[in-house]
């Protein structure tokens, strides 16, 4: 089923109504065009209501609804949030913060990722499902626990953490040179004497290296967590496929994505809430080209929004359409909401919803959801199919996370985002098709390759760039590059560090100023930063117009091989980022429906040969079209061609 | 005394000073018109130096002066701050904090409500006071403790906690669908199991239904430690009123009102700060109906500040006579302040007071002081006379509890109390009396009952509502209302809940959005929100001009038995509140002395037959009498005819 | 060395590389005119590896170097920051917080200043350093810890306090009453139950004389940390000068200067950023007249930024040459970086430094270094000379804390420095010496004195005001003066309390609100405050024009004495200062090159002869010398004669 026909569903959690709701949710889905429905987020404490004692009934007999309706079943493992009774029981299961004190039973994701007990009653509980579960003809997917993120401080993620730095590291002496402890006394004489960071006042928090330690450990510890649970499910299941779906980022989701079959994602961009809409629809868009470029197959848009909540902006008829469109045109097998069906109380009772608490099957947003239903069934033939760009743009957790560590140095790392988006969307405006990829990635795939900020270099990164434009790709890379290695520590010989020779520049101070540069005879503003930078064998593209750095080169490109490295000392505007990547894509061969930008807010995509064009602007535009028609799409809607 | 003559005086707390100082004091109350000395509140560490061993002989002589000057004594029992040795000799007397840390003794108001042994001491000490005082020819009134507020968490609380909400639901099987808990594996499957609020990030936070029960509890808790001292002093003293003064808003005041024999207030406006002052003076006014709706009878101004703190915008000439007016003509029999004498040092030192730290009486503001004590001489007739108001506001602590839990929802519920008062203007714009009450209060005896937001319903509140409307009343509500019921948890069917019959509509998605009607041949802008509405069985006065949902029912007005139901689907400017509402007023024969708005920042209070004009515009307005004569009246001046 | 050859150089860790770079640094460091190097800063980990394990090695080869490049060393112990192995077997080192939780091992001065085992630690730190290094000919001076800041919670330092408040106050009956603790029910009846302030919401923050007990305690604890080192040092090495580096202001430094040998300050003005400069340069311009007065001697900058991080606004060409120069031409012996080069990972690894992680010593910030490390030895004749001027403002750290802790009192804390440099600038923008002094400190050296918000009164101040203008001198003070004792206890009898007589006036209230006022013929607005006053023997010089204290005096001048004493109601703009303290300065016969401002952003100082003419204005001015010629002075540059 899963690639063969688009899955448009979502989470759906009977536990809370009676059977009643149930059949009638059987009736709505069929209107609503609804073939999948996810269930058992969370559902802990109604499978095993205390220790021991099993409740199957309700899930058996959804199991057999959904069977009877001809749908599917998409299953999760509840261990996102383990039972009260657990917690009472077993308290190690329950984090602890930051500041040493154990949480007390909440909300969700409230348990130790490392606690031998809870990961026992983790696997038990999966075989308990796979084997009860797993041959019934509806399952089509595994849902891993759910939305893994943040920390556990508790003992024994501390011990874990301990021996995974003495893992990486081997002896003292080399972690004390790799994190530099001689800086305000911090050298450590005993393994025991490492501790997770802690934010001000009470613990350590300056410490750049344990910092990026840290968030790498939880990275590789939830995939471990996971493992722990795919383990059991792979063992019993092993036709069924495994996901865990992605939200928020402080994970390196490239570890996860190694472990699962098909990555999930899940999606809720502040959609035409203002006239910056396209701004959020841009960044939707590129982390659907992230989350395609994981494993470079189509994946799962497993959680989307299908309504707004009550007092928000509403979205506007239609808005929904190119909502989901957007995905599936990415690269999306699916367009499943959270949720089916509004719960009755709680923190997320106003959450968007196909079904309200109204119950109504004639609402503007249950229409457009079945409308949605409708069209995936005719974009059937392009289900499972895949993009494959010419170009990547480089987005990397563990260089964020070192633009985040790196104080004193006044870079804003929220902003490390922004920055790459300012790249991406000179192709974003053209429809021209990006991988967002981490740096580790394999670069052989593309013409051009775009490296915005690369402060931090992991192994082997900088070779392979090296090697990439040697082979004849073109390499776009800018100021605040090559700063530190894996370790947030400084590469000895300044910026850009070992990538100097294939660009041919050397950096000698960073500004913080606005200036001015000439290129292709117009004179266009600068923003933010600008690179003093000497050219050691780059050819000076463009110069600096205002400041005592007058002259002194703001782009180069220097010829390495078969190719061409290209440095921006400078942020740019919208508009140059158009014309300079207009070259560059003309130069480097970059297959393109559109040589020239698209009008403001629309782009367009095309998968399995369908051409999606959208418009995210506010207002209607006239477009082109590929066949050299002109057509107006209003604001927010989609044309299929 | 009470209610026969006004009440002026306030705080004193001569356990600061030695007796040249009460002798001076003496002197200046009666220059200053003072009758009335509020003495004992936070004395506990004065009056009982260790355990046991007590100094009864300043309070002795402070009595004996009071009653050789012919003043009346307020005395108030100590319990809102516990002396410092108790602290240290029973530490469960103090206050768990939400994190589940002990405070050391601190401030003030920093008991455990629950500790049997604070509660028996408190006893024992409001006995002494009683047995002491209670014959005591000056003493007028008990002022029981002081401004209660906010809550304690420790294990006696987390105890009385569990057996109220078993005392409540019963089962558990009722309390897990009445909370909701199957959502996010929250099942509880023991009472042990509850526990209270935890703020982010270490505790629960996330479950409305508990966030409403646990301020619920306290509410109730609150009113039983009240009980605990007003038990014993009700035995000893039986002639002598109780109150407890209300200050800040996180108990349910109407619980503890049940439990009082007269309401007391502390009223802090920042009076004439600014341009926006009239918005102050108007939310002041709207607390003082609320205090005298409480029991439909006079309050007690129990507080109020008598000058500026120095280096704060001083209140100008004239604005503390309008602003003690205010209050009078509202239904206060008294004028009290806090303080009456400046505070040597500690954290109030520099609050308002009669006699400041230059120790004179002949400052502008202690004039002002005298001023006012012999307006209040003048006005003795209407002292004890209430008021009797066609018109009724409901304003909801419970209500907005439950707007405030409403997550997701994008509902800023600090501003349910500006949703009222722009309903609450267009009557003050009259000098229109006004009750303000709780939905759980008795409608019958108005003609006008307005309900803004009215998200949640307490049980029968709906019913009675219909009654109402039924018996020939005029009811207007709002967009967000008719969402949840008294658990926060959702009205099956959707918004208005209970209210779709009488109002005769259906709500079927909120939109936060700007709009513009037509009324009565006007096009007015709407502001915030936009409730997308179906009429079924309702007139529609009023259309939507823009958007998708153009020419959707913005008022309508459904006749129902013999009266009508009004629902606005946006919130609206001043002006078009007082054109809608002048309507309302005439069809529903309000009583008025003025149907057309006053000049901006003017407002009249009709009291035991005297007319209090009032300007608190920050420029003279030109004021038309109801004897029809023209009048100026300067900014922030009163006139009393 | 010290006072006759200006130190030139800055903090050096070089445990951090290996020998190599060592030998690199010293080539580097003649390139740059250097002579000084700071060590052993933090290096208590890499000196005692593990306790009682000693690594003398890498030090004594750094002494070696220093004196074969005829190198001056400073040698800091390393207490302020313990090593891990410490933390670990006594926890006792390690500090406390305000919320009772002791810290973890983190970033820096993390130790208690309590602590009997970590003072024997230093102790013996101390003296191994002493005895090992303290003849070594490169020695010419102490840094003993570094940088004091903030207060430990532990119970031992509890302890300490209680002991310090019962040695000052005796009997628990005078600590009542000078802690006011009456109010609120904070009677103490026992020593023991006195405890530090703690912030809301857990602990006592509501008593302002426990608030500045804490704070006037632990500024005497901390001597008593320094003093337990100083004492061996002093002991084994009796030639070898003290100093300790003053950085963040919680502590009273004036206390501190008491016990060492020369005041050292390390200075971080954010230097050119943009157009605000020159008020930035002002306030290091202050803190240095402040640091010289504290001893009336030469000071050390002991650290200061030798170029910009990246990513900032960098400094401009010039810009490291002024902000040197204005620190040596205000009484520096010294230029001294931190550092000298980046640290290789860690907090400040983007510190600026002379030698960048680029290891080059071609660097612009390099140069710009180098060329100060010329222009001193220039300069070396004025080496040691110190400056004595006419005028004195007095800035006072208690009564800062005083104003901090005035609640209910609008005044913004933060704000007193900028009152003061308002009084400041109008002697800065003539080039007039002013020493900057504690209220405590000798008055009999000043023609003029200046006290803006002299709010709390310390033992004896008001008289030696007295005394000062009986014996002809000219006082100026303003509002918000004269309201507290040394206790944050209210002065009986109203502001300006002691101050009263030699003023001739009398304070009625303060408000908050700008005006306007006449002087010399002109209007002037005033600014934030006016305070509404009765002259009681002063001449009124100037009156308010607006509001309802329009007439009362502004401005007032007592001839007491022989002297004057003035007193300002308002805060005024710049242009107002200059001309008032233009017929001061006349009046007064103080001492100045200019009678009349400099133009905008210019000021000059003098010292041992020569004068420093610089320009912390962006753009460049023209600038009239003494000698009457006329020259141009380009932005952020130094003119030297």
């Amino acid at each position: 089923m899963l690639g063969k026909q688009f899955l448009h569903g979502g989470d759906y959690n009977p536990e809370q109504w009676d059977e009643t709701i149930w059949i009638e949710d059987m009736r709505l889905a069929k209107l609503a065009n609804v073939n999948t429905m996810t269930i058992g987020i969370f559902s802990w404490s109604m499978l095993e209501l205390t220790e021991g004692e099993y409740n199957w009934g309700w899930m058996d007999r959804i199991f057999e609804l959904l069977n009877e309706n001809g749908m599917n079943a998409i299953l999760a493992t509840p261990s996102a949030a383990q039972p009260r009774w657990m917690s009472e029981k077993y308290p190690e299961v329950l984090r602890v913060e930051h500041n040493r004190v154990r949480q007390e039973h909440k909300v969700r994701v409230n348990y130790c990722l490392s606690s031998p007990i809870y990961r026992q009653k983790c696997r038990e509980m999966s075989r308990l499902l796979a084997e009860r579960y797993g041959k019934n003809p509806a399952l089509v997917l595994w849902h891993v626990s759910n939305e893994y993120h943040e920390d556990c401080h508790c003992d024994l993620c501390q011990q874990a953490f301990r021996e995974w730095v003495q893992e990486r590291y081997k002896t003292l002496d080399n972690l004390n040179e790799r994190w530099g402890t001689a800086f305000w006394s911090h050298r450590y004489s005993d393994w025991s004497e490492i501790r997770s960071p802690q934010p001000w006042p009470a613990g350590e928090w300056s410490m750049m290296s344990l910092g990026v330690a840290w968030k790498r450990f939880n990275s590789e510890l939830t995939v471990d967590f996971f493992n722990n649970e795919a383990k059991v499910l792979r063992e019993v299941t092993p036709n069924i496929p495994l996901t865990s779906n992605i939200h928020t980022w402080d994970v390196n989701w490239r570890v996860l994505t190694d472990a699962v079959d098909i990555v999930s994602y899940d999606s809720y961009p502040r959609f035409q809430v203002d006239d910056g809409d396209y701004e959020r629809s841009l960044h939707a868009s590129f982390k659907y080209d992230y989350m395609r470029a994981l494993k470079r197959q189509p994946f799962i848009l497993m959680e989307n929004n299908p309504s707004s909540p009550p007092g928000t902006k509403l979205r506007r008829p239609g808005y929904h359409i190119t909502k989901t469109m957007q995905a599936v045109s990415a690269g999306s097998d699916s367009v499943l909401y959270f949720q089916w069906r509004n719960g009755k109380t709680s923190n997320e009772m106003f959450h968007g919803a196909v079904v309200n608490h109204d119950g109504r099957g004639d609402t503007r947003a249950f229409k457009e959801v079945a409308k949605v239903g409708s069209m995936l069934q005719d974009l059937e033939s392009i289900c499972g199919t895949n993009i494959d760009p010419d170009v990547a743009v480089i987005y990397d957790e563990e260089n964020h996370w070192g633009i985040e560590f790196s104080t004193m140095a006044r870079w804003d790392g929220r902003s490390y985002m922004n920055q790459v988006h300012s790249h991406y969307r000179a192709f974003w405006n053209r429809g021209i098709a990006v991988d967002v990829i981490p740096s580790v990635k394999d670069f052989s795939h593309y013409k051009v390759l775009v490296a915005p900020v690369l402060y931090m270099f992991l192994p082997g990164v900088a070779e392979r760039i090296e090697e990439f434009v040697k082979n004849g790709g073109t390499f776009v890379t800018t100021f605040w590059s090559g700063y530190v290695d894996e370790d947030n520590h400084a590469i000895s010989g300044g910026a850009p560090g070992y990538m100097s020779k294939v660009l041919g520049i050397r950096s000698e101070e960073l500004d913080a100023c606005a200036n001015e540069i000439d290129f292709k005879g117009h004179t266009w503003k600068t923003e933010h930063f600008a690179d003093v930078i000497h050219a050691e064998g780059a050819e000076v593209i463009s110069t600096f117009k205002k400041e005592y750095y007058k002259g002194s080169p703001a782009i180069t490109c220097n010829s390495f091989g078969d190719g061409k490295a290209y440095y921006m000392s400078s942020s740019h505007c919208e508009e140059f980022m158009n014309v300079f990547y207009g070259d560059i894509i003309k130069e480097a061969g970059v297959d393109t429906l559109y040589s020239e930008p698209l009008p403001k807010g629309v782009t367009c995509r095309e998968r399995g040969g369908k051409l999606f064009v959208m418009n995210f602007a506010p207002e209607e535009r006239i477009v082109k079209l590929p066949n050299g028609e002109t057509t107006t799409i209003d604001a927010g809607q989609t044309l299929i061609l």
